[in-house]
């Protein structure tokens, strides 16, 4: 079926908490949003149907139909194969051989893209901003930090997937042979136990029961109902000079640092992009921490002229990312028809 | 100039000590070999003069003369430009920025491809030994592990050279965040103080300083001149259960695993290989224990299926690796034209 109305893309975002879709035009601008709760523990079925739901909510606003839209991107949660559109595995949903694509697809009538959620990330950071600057890098690693922490790899341009569908697991870098912190992956020392957002909450709390007193951050958690310890308590600890919280956030540069040196000598690529909720967060805090450590720690001949920068695209990465990939699928599409 | 009667090519293996050269014809038999001492003390010079001398000895074995070969391919110890055949920077040789191509193909009239060793060992593997395995892996990083320790990468069937043409330093992966064993380039905790031949050997000394004693290597090198542990000692050492050496040869095949899952996290690559001097003095004892720590530290969905294998190139590696890179840079130069 030609669609010869169709100007849009959906992209969508399916995360673990949350499913964001958009409206997206073929330069980029978004022309409606639509979010709704992932609900994992309802199954399946129910999943796939409330994406399907945002979508239609998204192009509903607009007063859209599925004739309109030529493609949908879905960033998800986990391994995927976008050959198939099957998502292999996703911890966080409780997944194992979902034939999201196949199942989107059959419902739209369109054609549905489907890829891990970070490489996703990075595909929209090297389309949207890596693109314009010059010269042009061709190898990328785009480093996600939020709750955990993932990366893509970009290699003469293209994603890199790797034997598994997983290259980009660098949360999983063990980088303390023996003391390391205890990671979910069942390891210690891996980069995301000191590094992601789950990580620095846990230490911070295990350092705030070691050191009862009254700094900046017990006083702010005495006022929150929950206790809850958020991204913007952590973020205004470190404006007030909490002391547990400046040490472990700069310990966070500090490995996010090791850990981007031994990319810079394992792939020496052109560019390396922060992005995530943590680097929103506190990321102009971070980064000039980081580039200290790089500097200190990293073979000048091997890290120098390395582009390093944090992408502006915020929580927009993945629906802008699943739209450069449902754009990029359907030029590619084109050019082997 | 076209050569009518060039069947061979030239692979030259060029060292920090030695220089190796060899005739190889287009099914990689080695037909002739010159070794050389390096020099590099005497300069830039000396050693290229020595290279061109190696050359001609390995071809006057054969009765030929520079017309009846079609290349020159090197591989040097350092950053390479492949394109202009400059050795950009190489720490060994104190070399800086030096034409090794162009001088070698004025002087003997025939094209000279350079490339860094690591890589040119690295291709060798990859087209004389993972090119027959089914299914043929198409991404690869082939780890040697030697003096000190260095990979090449191998994306999408291709060399992967890095921003800097250094990509593959693995040998300076920080794998220990504090405390590690200082490292020849100035950090701590690199691979390559664990478990290079050099950082093993230092290691060996100092613990059988402090456990002054009786044990096998102990008695081994009261029988040597020189009292120099070289791989040999360490290998009889580890038959014989001498406790210092098997306790941090143990400890080599650890970091070894260790540095190996990153990779797979990183690079998920189809296939990873183990060569150099230690694998082959004592890679039957060190292999195994590699496998388990990948056991132990992977995450299964990440490692499963990824081919772990050691190289039978041994010493050769360097030598037809360098023949690889010239016939393959001559066969797509021909599909270029």
């Amino acid at each position: 079926m030609r669609k010869k109305n169709a100007k849009y893309v959906v992209g969508v975002d399916l995360g673990g908490t949350k499913i964001l879709s958009a409206v997206i035009d073929s330069r980029y601008r978004i022309l409606s949003r639509a979010k709704k709760n992932t609900r994992p523990e309802r199954g399946v079925d129910v999943v796939v149907d409330r994406v399907a739901a945002s979508i239609e909510e998204a192009l509903d606003e607009l007063n859209l139909t599925y004739a309109n839209i030529k493609a949908i991107g879905i960033g998800a949660p986990g391994m995927c194969d976008p050959k198939t559109g099957t998502v292999l595995f996703a911890p966080n949903l409780a997944w194992r051989n979902e034939p999201l694509g196949r199942m989107l697809s059959k419902y739209f009538g369109t054609p549905v893209y489907v890829e891990n959620d970070v490489n996703v990330g990075t595909l929209g950071v090297y389309h949207l901003e890596l693109l314009k600057s010059k010269p042009v890098p061709r190898s990328v690693v785009g480093i996600f930090v939020g709750t955990g922490i993932g990366s893509g790899i970009i290699i003469n341009g293209e994603l890199f997937r790797g034997h598994n569908f997983t290259a980009g697991e660098i949360g999983h870098m063990a980088l303390s042979a023996e003391d390391g912190l205890k990671c979910g992956c069942g390891n210690r020392g891996c980069l995301e136990a000191f590094a992601g957002r789950l990580g620095l909450v846990k230490r911070i709390i295990a350092e705030m029961k070691n050191e009862k007193g009254d700094t900046p951050l017990h006083r702010m958690l005495a006022e929150e109902k929950d206790h809850k310890i958020k991204s913007k308590h952590v973020a205004e600890a470190l404006h007030k000079r909490d002391p547990i919280v400046t040490r472990l956030v700069n310990e966070v540069a500090e490995y996010l640092g090791m850990a981007i040196v031994n990319v810079m000598h394992l792939l020496n690529p052109d560019a390396v992009v922060l992005g995530g909720g943590v680097m929103q967060s506190f990321g102009d805090y971070i980064m000039p921490r980081v580039r200290k450590a790089i500097k200190r720690r990293g073979i000048p001949v091997c890290c120098d002229g390395i582009q390093l920068v944090g992408t502006q695209l915020g929580d927009d990465a993945g629906i802008l990312g699943a739209a450069v990939l449902a754009w990029t699928s359907l030029a590619a599409k084109t050019k082997r028809s």
